[in-house]
């Protein structure tokens, strides 16, 4: 097993990606091929004390995604950007995935570029896990790939969303929902309205409308939305769990009594933080992508990549990308017939 | 100043809507109508201790809208509904201003029925204050009264919002973002890309996009969406701190030392649940409707009442209809132009 993982990216540089990878590659034995620039990345092996580390290895890429520029024109203008290459590894059949912890728009395109996607999908999605309060996570796609949708690519993504959640978790039928407002049939935009109906004839377990608070809640495995509401609801989610701790964090240092407390109370909160770390999520899976390539996010730190390449690893074992084409073409007309529609 | 209180609303029937009302009374030396069953209020007042109490009287109303009818057409069909004569009672200069604990839609649609519409103002919306890390609030509109929205909406929420904050937390020229995914122009859905140019030339302090995770950072003062976006994002919010919360009891129970030390930290996480507590919001205003009209959570209590009377008797002080109207008309050639495009 061969992963290739873009070490370029994220936003501490080289090291997390380095340490992440060192460890995955020595607790599961495989391979991982960090893909940057080889000067750069050998010297900082060597001052890790990682040179000739089992199972690591290093592939040229001479330049990097500019975070604030067109993912997609930089992708086509930077070919030996090291997202670019590490996607081209998987292509050319020397890596079985790829992960990247930098921008997610340019693994999008470099995966698409690439890769391509799987026969009949019409829109691949980035799947966020997003933990919730009983321990799991409900997986929010779409989170930022497709900021306008149709029924049919949210039909996807419930497909995509079911599959990937029953494999990486080992949930049987998951549980699907519908992101809207109000939980009745009939409630929500013209665009929820109308993937409703289509989302009880797609053979997944779909529970019905889901509401926001349902997504920390747990009520559902996967919450099926656009991409514009994904990735607000994405964002809100991280953005909100950071300022409450911040302001735990905040209000208890005001208070020397509070501090002691806090002291005492620390390894139980260490059990929310655990749960509530991003780092532990493994990653956001591209679904749709005819093979497996996974965003780390921006802040990814050693154990953010060793998850990742665990989950990474996981998904190419379990055949995943195979189901999906399966489950897809089954459903082939349905989503032809309304691609067809204007 | 006599403020209507639809004291049928809410989850909890109408204890905590004439304890609010009663402490909000004596506070602010107004005048508070309960609205209800007068046989079931008299007889709650008289069990609370509080017949005669200064400043509070009821008005009866028979009816109560079913939570789960539609809300449109309860309140036609049920006109002795307590949140329609709330509505009735500003409309026929009875009261100053009314508030409801209860179904938000219902409300919408009995404010409308009986205020109307701001002249010029296409879509009223749900204006929501949500709790930032610098201990004040972001507005966030529309919070779902309108599913499907325009350019134009979302312009004339932008100047609501804008005239809003500024007349009730004294904010002079507040922040408006305009929710999105991305911060530069041209980063979002269709709608954020049209409506985004507009913003620039509405007289208000428009900063441009912000993203999910400014609202609980308090980038902006007003995050403006379409009511779809809005009511996902509140509702994650309001879940989501819910959760962490639970989830912190939950694993501070299952550990004595842990429950000591939160006992030395509880008045320091007092001030972060004050400040979390939608409670203390003081409701969230119906934005357009011809005068004063505010929802309170369903899960309000006294102090959510209280806070809501204290918030629609601050606002019908401050003409901030009156301003709402002259900043509309302003720029009324905008809209009506924009309304005239299909």
């Amino acid at each position: 097993m061969r992963i290739a993982l873009d070490a370029a990216g994220g936003d501490f540089g080289a090291e997390p990606n380095i340490l992440g990878a060192a460890q995955a590659a020595s607790t599961f034995g495989c391979e991982v091929i960090l893909v940057g620039d080889e000067k750069v990345l050998n010297a900082k092996i060597a001052a890790l004390n990682l040179t000739g580390a089992k199972g690591l290895s290093v592939f040229h890429a001479p330049e990097i995604i500019d975070m604030d520029a067109d993912p997609a024109k930089e992708c086509r203008s930077k070919k030996g950007a090291s997202v670019v290459v590490a996607a081209q590894l998987v292509k050319e059949g020397k890596a079985d995935a790829f992960i990247s912890a930098g921008n997610s728009g340019a693994t999008m395109v470099a995966a698409l570029m690439k890769m391509g996607r799987i026969e009949g999908v019409l829109r691949p999605a980035i799947a966020a896990p997003l933990p919730h309060i009983n321990g799991g996570f409900t997986l929010l796609l779409d989170a930022g790939a497709n900021t306008e949708c149709k029924p049919q690519h949210l039909m996807q993504f419930a497909v995509m969303g079911s599959i990937y959640v029953s494999k990486t978790y080992g949930v049987k039928k998951p549980k699907i929902g519908l992101l809207s407002i109000g939980e009745e049939e009939g409630k929500g935009n013209v665009l929820v309205k109308e993937t409703y109906p289509h989302l009880k004839n797609l053979g997944i377990n779909f529970v019905g409308n889901i509401e926001g608070r349902d997504i920390p809640a747990g009520t559902a495995d996967v919450a099926v939305t656009d991409g514009f509401t994904g990735n607000i609801a994405l964002k809100l989610a991280e953005g909100l769990a950071k300022s409450l701790f911040t302001m735990i964090k905040r209000e208890v240092m005001k208070n020397p009594l509070a501090m002691l407390g806090m002291w005492f109370a620390k390894p139980a909160l260490k059990n929310i933080t655990k749960v509530t770390d991003p780092d532990m999520a493994g990653g956001a899976p591209l679904l749709g992508i005819d093979g497996v390539a996974l965003v780390s996010h921006g802040k990814s730190g050693q154990t953010a990549i060793f998850n990742a390449v665990k989950t990474a690893k996981k998904l190419v074992e379990s055949g995943f990308v195979l189901e999906i084409k399966e489950r897809i073409a089954e459903h082939k007309e349905i989503f032809e017939k309304l691609e067809a529609q204007k």
